[in-house]
């Protein structure tokens, strides 16, 4: 398994950083409109705006295993195990 | 559009509330995890996880809307109406 | 569970039917698309299609279910138990 | 664009029209279903039944795609570009 060794590359933690205290934001909002008793509708596009949100961070994370993890294993040779493990990892975690 | 008049009921909001602040705590779980340099794949498994909190609430938020609001409009005799709508916001919020 | 009582309506059926003949044709489409040696963009772009039209199929489906089952239900008194199988069914099927 | 070079391997094309073979017998089995009567909930399992089968098709186009195609990108030096492409069409394909 290559995966172990796939971090964030030093500029993508910030970046991931930034949009999850964005994401802390929006959850704090959804609690704020429960509280002011907001219609169900509406929580339902927050719901939705926050999963989009996660969905983004998931993408900048995945991009980055890409990176540093499956370049490096298919020029080691290793090229079928790492197309098994990039399709195993996508269909898990692509929504 | 029926949907205007669809508010949580009184005992949806603790419940929902309560799954809210979990997602906070998660979310900062996650930045915590960041901080730490940990795996990309640990980072993903946690993302997924607080997707999947979301599409809980969401699911108790969708439910609620049925609830009040679709068994109003069904008995006043705008079924067809409802029963659109109803399509709409299931094939827009449920992921 | 009501659902053993849904049937597609009358006129929804030739509707239904003619949906599923594209489909078939589409389906075929793709098979000569394989043969022809066609790139797997253009493959994965004519498989996402049939699976869009199927999804249309299957939300005329679950329109026709909501109006002759969960009305019934509702109608009769058991709405709790009408709106959990609703929630059931949409969250199994719903794509 | 690289992906113009993808095509599926010589021994990836018998596995995938077998399997698109087994699929055209899938959607003639709804329309059969259709003509006789069946419930809702039958119809939707078939349904999801068949896009499953589709999603298995374009899961081996999938990965023929990485092999053939990202492999020769990222060989070349290409790798910034062949990833961007191979994050594209993961969230555009993947259901």
């Amino acid at each position: 398994m290559i995966t172990q060794e796939s971090y964030l590359k030093p500029d993508v933690v910030p970046k991931v950083a930034r949009r999850l205290q964005a994401i802390e934001g929006q959850v704090r909002g959804l609690q704020r409109m429960v509280d002011e008793g907001r219609h169900c509708i509406d929580l339902l596009t927050q719901i939705a705006s926050v999963q989009e949100a996660l969905s983004q961070v998931g993408k900048l994370v995945l991009r980055n295993y890409l990176e540093t993890c499956a370049s490096k294993g298919i020029r080691s040779g290793n090229a079928q195990e790492v197309y098994d493990e990039i399709m195993e990892i996508v269909y898990k975690f692509v929504k």
